[in-house]
């Protein structure tokens, strides 16, 4: 029986991505899969530029709305993050069809806005991981092979080790997490692990997003916490005194919330999947 | 008549305040009052330091509850921002008393927050103003001034313009207010003209933080919003191809909100008074 290709198709929500970015992550799929069964599509959005964005917001929202309803794509793999993915059109998820409603999609950071839209509106599996961007970090083909052992074949060792069947789960940045709440955005997360990373925020703003967070109406409710890497934390003045495991602690205590411990994910090559809601069959 | 005497205490809710920045608001206000009509103390907590804060959440806590309950002090005024007023105990609203809910309470940026939460408790007079540690700014002494100048007399020509008689008004850090969203610490702004100003954050930044603000449910319901100064702001790479008008007229009006133009505040030393809710009789 022949093996079913994988049609995966990247668009940039936020920000642009470079063709040398591209031309790297085509050859790492033509070495990984030589027999052909990934077919990757960069759309020509990717590489727009329309000041901080990969394009307008229209050129940005009809570029997701299009390769989300293509039927022959099976997964909708997010080129990178930087900022933008709130700015697309609602309207859009009104036209999203039912080949949609089937694909996966895959990237964290800003584009974590876009996953906790789909998880709102019940659209397609939003997986929380490796975008195509993290391959130009040093050591990155190792996430970039991640997403796609992930994304071709489902690979068990691709998944955050916490994850289990049974149990609700989603990841998020904390400042995105933080700036989805009040707003249309956010999804219900009863009773969900939610595990959360940050990256090159003082440590005074990842307490401030955590005291937003922890004390919202409307995450008081999820399971408990789990907190991935928090990095390139710059340096505070004076000295921030707690480390970021010390607030997390504080801020679910405060707010009668359960600390889980940690998660492997961050804004790094190490970062694990993971899939919002129940995972694929383990 | 003898004319009354006006008794100021300062509490740091956040950072720590400097003994060079106290000596020389003392030394202004002697200058200022020299007839002895402006009594101003500084609780010995502002000069504590632990991490990040003016004291540990225990220490500040205390400070601003005693200085709010005492009878004889007639106006709390913030010593500066930084970080940490969400980190008080929130049970100490429910033990603020007469005195306490009738004084005037002045500062903003970080201290907004407990701003919020005092017009949300329906405690006292908050006001949007100048703090201790603007004094240290080129210039300084003109805000330190003017907000000496509301705190005793009310003084008109301290407002800021739009300010009317019979229209309630707030005034945020945008950043602030984005943090406050979907927290106990938020009041009901509706009808409200809501004012709003920035510093030391990329446009992108300021970008998503008016998402979150005008896509909130909370806050969709206010009277307009007027935007005070977005200071400085570090350069965006790629620019960011809009102006702070730009996007704030952008999100207004993409969430049906009426844009009212320019308010006469922000991070500098022309920033002017906003009483939260009405003006005292102009």
């Amino acid at each position: 029986m022949g093996r079913k290709k994988t049609t995966i198709a990247v668009v940039a929500p936020g920000g642009s991505i470079k063709s040398a970015t591209s031309a790297k992550l085509n050859a790492l799929v033509s070495r990984l899969y030589p027999e052909g069964s990934v077919d990757l599509r960069f759309a020509p959005q990717c590489f727009l530029s329309c000041g901080h964005f990969a394009g307008s917001d229209s050129e940005r929202s009809l570029a997701f709305l299009e390769t989300a309803n293509d039927p022959e794509i099976d997964a909708v793999w997010f080129g990178r993050g930087g900022y933008g993915a709130c700015r697309l059109d609602e309207n859009l998820f009104a036209g999203l069809n039912d080949a949609a409603r089937r694909k996966v999609y895959l990237g964290y950071s800003d584009a974590g806005i876009l996953l906790a839209r789909l998880y709102r509106e019940g659209i397609g599996k939003p997986v929380h991981g490796p975008m195509v961007a993290d391959i130009d970090r040093k050591g990155g083909e190792e996430s970039a092979a991640r997403a796609l052992r992930f994304l071709v074949g489902r690979r068990e060792e691709t998944l955050e080790p916490s994850v289990q069947t049974g149990v609700n789960a989603v990841a998020f940045n904390i400042t995105i997490l933080s700036h989805l709440i009040g707003t249309a955005w956010m999804p219900d997360l009863s009773g969900h692990v939610l595990m959360l990373e940050e990256v090159a925020e003082y440590m005074y703003r990842i307490d401030r997003s955590l005291f937003q967070i922890t004390s919202s109406r409307e995450l008081r409710n999820v399971a408990g916490i789990r907190l991935g890497r928090c990095s390139e934390v710059p340096e505070n003045d004076p000295e921030f005194g707690q480390s970021e495991e010390d607030i997390t602690k504080f801020w679910c205590a405060r707010n009668g919330i359960p600390y889980l411990g940690r998660a492997d994910i961050g804004h790094d090559t190490a970062n694990k999947i993971v899939p919002f809601g129940l995972p694929p069959r383990l």
